[in-house]
């Protein structure tokens, strides 16, 4: 394997067996050591319904998964030690009853890929077609020679509904077949991942391991001669489901049908005696539906409705819509890579698993494992809003909105959580799925309060990228409103000696969970003056465009001037930690008084750290799980110069271990805007592989989606250098050298634009809508339909020597423990001295400075 | 009631209910309303049995409870969300076979104490003889008078008997009487308190509720005519235990006797045809046996032993032997306060506790109830180091060298816990029965690395009270040396701008678990300052004194010279943090910075804030649960100027809740000390009464042990003023001016001396022992065997008006958020300016300063 000079892998995939397509992930032999990963990597979903990529025939398996997004069993929470306030309400993503299986005998043998004699083997997840295939020829145990080709869909058109389809043709010798297709409830709710958890002997607090007994209650089955229905109901949240399924079959072969259902079972049975070379077909159409607490029978007729609507159009009417809804995601979305094709692969790879967490989301949250899998417990996160949420306004806005109305209806459960934690406004959960906070571990969870400043950081930017002013005076103001009250009262005042004010927030924790409950985080307290000013600024709007929006919210909401200028004051006041010895911006109050943990001399199995040590010597050292500081930077980059950016970067980074998946491709965007060019290479190699190549080891779990939407924040701000700070588009590029080009499209207020980068140049095309001003480097270019605009460029942006010999502060600290000292060589002086780093000359990039 | 100049109750006890008396607890009227509370205040034990002080007859009961220290369930800790590194193994004692209770029917009606029409009733705990005997006169419901008197012991002697006796005579009337009397397995292992536990909406973290299947599996049981014995073994620690009672009955009625065991109850019951006039005595000898393995047919033989010498020698004998014991339980450690004979009765009632919790622990810990209850799941805390041994160091050493070989026999499982943490040296449990670390919260448990140093500081007190070198130098100095290494490995140095290097101890929790996981805490540092001097020092002692023990431990466990260098160098660089401003010492490195809890306005039913806040929102403040830097002041009174412990006891004291009950003793000792005497004495009430009026509402869990021995530290040590600095005892008395005269004893390096305290004088006279030298006030005083010498005093010491109006620095950082300025008054300046406190002329005490 080759390796970039930081040692990452160039391309870190078996070639062999998943060669490259620039449009489909194509497996060509099956694996049984990696059964989890790739049931992952194929897994098909919509945002509502999701699937694994468990073979048809069942076995083998890592575990099998269907998967409802926001369908959930409750239970409650039983600390070891229980303290007020701790969350009691334990949310956990119930897997389904699977529909997949169909088991095939051929002269009544099993098919059983792992250990069959397979003349061919082809297995293909269609990014175009929204479809997994899979092509085997199998030479049976007596010596026959069979065809075996499947189709299955998850419908982004209707979220309710999979299709699969099962082709079957002798090719040599006949042969009685059996097909036995089913839907099965497994497990009659445990989940398999809990009984792995418990049979292991190691732990991962990242792994769902939760019900110990019957979750899905049967509330009836039935079925007709080509249709099977059967319903549950989950024991303790209440919540219903029904799922149907039709069949039938197209062959010139005799065969006899059986049918029947139980509470946990139904099956259709096909007993085909086949003659060589006549196919047979079997169609099997699938429909979920779930409630909160509609009862069963209902769901019934809703299932009814969707199957029968499959027997009026035909499978081929979804398959076509299905390419049709596809055609549109890659019209807005798509990112292309010249001359690097299996980069190409993976990154629409990662564009596709986010198309499949969020297409139909609808108004339910985005989960961190989309519906892929039951890691993280099916728990929406932060995630969502600091990742997917600026890719999605910036391609497909309708899906951010969707995925900011359930924000909004999240709402009154988080003014409750608030007075729970003693403070006025609203806290959002942690961790959720029905808006209680399920994080039992409030260090990591209840005091990353930030989480309230990156929702509003998701409102205002995608308010910024579309301009929707109608929900955001509805609803999403609601939001901004309580969640700066909460700001407003958690933080205090304090008067230095010299008589200054200034606004403190104690006790949070950032995103870097290797450091918890600190004052001041950077992070928190840059986002929370970002979510106060929003707030004024959101009402400011208001009553210059719409007075009786502003009059309706100021009233519901009781918002009064003087609390409005409160927060305009809270977050001019705001304290941004800085230290002026070693011109860095701490990551608390007190980070840079922690010792330094050794990362070069911690042996490779003692990572990540978390599964190592006991958190109490975690936090008792500078290292970071995560970007912190350095995220801040990117989400919050018109806030800090660039010189600053710099020095923090060379700060933070050697002591980031990157042992959260959301760290590499935040750090790539920064590495490249600071200049260094070859480490955002390796950073974005990084993140983009981390499911492709399993890097952070459960990809099994399922899809890191924030890690997905990072790649396009990679790409597009990273290397394609865009900002979008309050609706206008800039550009500041970084196109990595081995790079030929870089494509990508953008919507802003409407307009979709096509953005080609190069080296000498960058080329904007307005695909659809109106004309739209962008800065390239501080000029200012306009695009208007029909007419592209090239923008000559004088090369990639500054390239720095590496990192590495950046560090001699950090080295002084570890050597001899001197906290900082005036010799210190100061990292990055001439920045610090020079113009500032955004050029004035248009078009130039700064040049490298060291 | 009347209450003191600052509201505390000056008698909070119903006098009607529980009428004073020296040497006993009485009780007039049984009630329903406080059942669990009298369960605890009449509870027998004598360290190694406990039995909760529930009724003969069985009801009415809050819960039956009998405890046998160290006998313990264990279970797998489940964390909501787990961790490397949190405890696994949870310990729980268990509520063992009850053999208390003899059921008693007259004319077949059952006696109900709390429906019974009672003719008369007397409950009596008597401290002389160590036993509780109830009288109770019943007029029946068929209009029958009968007098039942019952007495039980649990000796402290022969520590696995108990011996009950109960006596029935017919005033009025025949009748018959049943008496059924039992042992009896009555929770099949499910704790009561569990249950109501569970049953409540309600949580407090300080209740024990875990088991939730059987735990006693029975192993045999077996019974002759007046023998029973049910055997037992807890089903995941593997603990065996054996209960073998006998019975005998004299009367002149005819009986009619019945035997009887199962698995989970042994029977003996009398009929008997009773004739008024005529009494029945029935005897029942109770033995339990336990061990961590020994199979239980031998537990059997262990039982029939015990009760064989009962046949043998009558229970007569062991009653005179109990009244033996306690005659020189209280030779060693009584305490007389004249003229106040309510404090008398609950000064005794508190020592008579320490005498239950530790008499007969043998090498076992002394958990926090005691052997009263289940409260704290039977654990063992830093509360034995900090508050019992130094009581048991001065008055009984023997039972503080089992207590301390009981830690030494800790040491290989503190070794294993420091790897777990990643850490030289051991760590021992913030709270275990077996050793493992219990504690499922390690903010406010494993957290608590001070439990090391305070290991290290009790044995150093036993050390300087006895001179007990053979235990030191044998066994003790393991414990110094390991805790030592934990110390400077944990810690680590740094140099400031000018070169200083410093020793600072980062991630640590305090006493005061209002604040948690904090860099240089102030009572941490201190202690471990002293915990690694003491290292050295016992290193140094062994090398004059014992050349050989030097050798060996220093080869056993590879001491070298440079490593103790080291210790002395991390002490003697160890960081005390002092804020210059407010020249007092803040309770961490940045505990300043917080803000102040506003305690006068959180309303009563807020307290304590554990019970009603969210962990997070309680660290962010200065709010204190118990007292921590106060602590330090006491424990490590040589190490801080007097001027200092005022201003720093004037700061802490508003802003201590005194939520726990370690408290409020100690803050009495020090407010003797800086002179606030009214206060010394309003705290001393408020732990005095702790349980005996139930201050806490949680006395029902069992007697709060620590509380009991902190009576006697704030007789001694707050208004004696004894202190005991490396074998030295020291006097200042702060005699409260309401009391006549303080008598104590106190038991120095062998000899027992008898100190008697008045306003105008102390009287030291050697009971036992050869002489010994005192100092009181800076002036030495020889005390020789039969010599006993006055010395004049001039008065009680410093009294200062009270601290009300002391707190401007505070005032200022609440009201406008100021954190310090120059133009705070200063609380204490004219102690800073004249002479140390500690008065240069002898026997006068220095005058009250404000």
């Amino acid at each position: 394997m080759n390796h970039d000079p930081r040692g990452v892998p160039l391309d870190p995939v078996d070639r062999i067996r998943f060669p490259v397509d620039p449009w489909a992930l194509v497996e060509t032999e099956p694996s049984r050591d990696d059964l989890g990963t790739t049931e992952t990597l194929f897994a098909l979903g919509n945002g509502y319904l999701g699937m694994r990529a468990n073979p048809e025939e069942g076995r083998d398996s890592y575990a099998h998964g269907t998967f409802i997004n926001g369908f959930h069993e409750t239970w409650p929470i039983h600390h070891a030690e229980e303290a007020f306030g701790f969350a009691k309400v334990g949310q956990t993503i119930v897997n389904v009853p699977d529909a997949k299986t169909m088991k095939i005998y051929i002269d009544d043998e099993p098919l059983l890929l792992t250990v069959a004699d397979l003349h061919h083997y082809r297995r293909t997840l269609d990014f175009r077609e929204g479809e997994l295939r899979r092509e085997v020829v199998w030479r049976t145990p007596s010596g026959k020679r069979v065809s075996i080709r499947s189709r299955r869909m998850v419908s982004f058109t209707e979220r309710h509904l999979a299709l699969m389809t099962l082709e079957i043709t002798m090719l040599e010798g006949d042969a009685p077949i059996v097909v036995s297709s089913q839907v099965l409830n497994r497990q009659d709710g445990i989940d398999e991942y809990a009984q792995r958890a418990r049979a292991s002997e190691e732990f991962d607090p990242r792994k769902a391991s939760r019900f110990a007994a019957r979750v899905l209650e049967p509330r009836g089955d039935w079925h007709s001669e080509r249709r099977m229905i059967l319903g549950y109901q989950t024991a303790h949240s209440g919540m219903t489901l029904a799922v149907a399924v039709d069949h039938t079959i197209e062959t010139d072969n005799e065969v006899e049908e059986l049918i029947s259902t139980e509470p946990d079972i139904g099956k259709k049975v096909y007993r085909v005696q086949a003659h060589q070379g006549q196919p047979i077909v079997i169609n099997k159409a699938v429909a979920y539906h779930n409630s909160r607490g509609v009862a069963v029978r209902e769901l019934f007729d809703r299932c009814r409705r969707t199957l029968d609507r499959v027997r009026q159009y035909g499978f081929e009417h979804y398959r076509d819509a299905q390419r049709t809804w596809l055609d549109d995601w890659w019209a807005g979305c798509d990112v292309r890579i010249e001359g690097h094709p299996h980069l190409q692969q993976a990154v629409r790879w990662n564009l596709f698993q986010l198309a499949q967490a969020s297409a139909r989301a609808d108004q339910l949250g985005i989960a961190a494992k989309g519906v892929t899998g039951s890691g993280y417990e099916g728990h929406y996160f932060w995630d969502t809003e600091a990742y997917v949420i600026p890719f999605l306004s910036h391609t497909h806005p309708g899906l951010a909105r969707n995925a900011l109305r359930f924000r909004v209806t999240m709402l009154p459960k988080a003014r409750e959580r608030a007075r729970e934690v003693a403070q006025l406004g609203a806290l959002f959960p942690w961790r959720t799925i029905n808006g209680d906070e399920a994080s039992a571990y409030y260090a990591a969870g209840t005091a990353q309060y930030h989480i309230n400043a990156d929702i509003s950081y998701a409102l205002m930017n995608y308010y910024a990228a579309t301009g929707d002013s109608s929900f955001m005076f509805r609803e999403g103001v609601d939001v901004l409103i309580e969640t700066a009250r909460l700001w407003a009262d958690l933080g205090f005042w304090r008067t230095d000696a010299s008589g200054g004010r200034s606004f403190h927030i104690h006790g949070v924790t950032g995103p870097d969970e290797y450091t918890t409950v600190v004052n001041n985080n950077l992070f928190t307290n840059v986002m929370a003056r970002a979510n106060l000013w929003s707030a004024v600024r959101v009402l400011r709007d208001m009553a210059d465009h719409d007075p009786d929006a502003d009059a309706r919210v100021r009233t519901r909401l009781r918002v009064t001037d003087a609390e409005v200028e409160e927060w305009t004051a809270c977050a001019d006041a705001m304290v941004i930690p800085y230290d002026e010895a070693l011109r860095v911006h701490p990551q608390d109050e007190h980070f840079l008084e922690r010792e330094l943990w050794d990362l070069e001399n911690t042996p490779a199995e003692m990572r990540p750290l978390l599964l190592h040590y006991h958190p109490l010597v975690i936090y008792r050292f500078q290292v970071l799980k995560q970007a912190d500081v350095v995220l801040a930077l990117f989400l919050q980059g018109d806030q800090f110069d660039q010189a600053v950016k710099r020095r923090d970067f060379d700060y933070y980074d050697p002591i980031t271990t990157g042992d959260s998946t959301l760290s590499a491709l935040v750090q790539a965007i920064m590495a490249a805007e600071v200049g260094y060019q070859e480490m955002a290479l390796s950073y974005f190699h990084l993140g983009l592989f981390v499911d492709l190549a399993d890097l952070h080891d459960n990809t099994a779990d399922g899809v890191h989606i924030a890690s997905a939407a990072g790649v396009w924040n990679a790409l597009v701000h990273g290397f394609g250098g865009m900002r979008d700070y309050g609706g206008h588009l800039t550009f500041d590029p970084r196109l990595p050298v081995e790079w030929p080009s870089l494509t990508f499209r953008l919507r802003s207020h409407g307009t979709l634009l096509d953005v080609r980068l190069e080296a000498e140049r960058m080329v904007f095309t307005v695909v659809t809508g109106g004309e739209l001003s962008v800065g390239v480097r501080g000029r200012e270019v306009v695009v208007a339909p029909g007419d592209p605009v090239e923008v000559p460029l004088a090369g990639q942006g500054p390239v720095l020597r590496s990192l590495e010999g950046h560090h001699p502060v950090i080295g002084d600290l570890r050597a001899d423990g001197t906290m900082i000292t005036a010799e210190v060589p100061e990292p990055s002086a001439p920045l610090d001295e020079g113009p500032p780093r955004l050029v004035q000359e248009p078009i130039t990039p700064s040049p490298a400075t060291t």
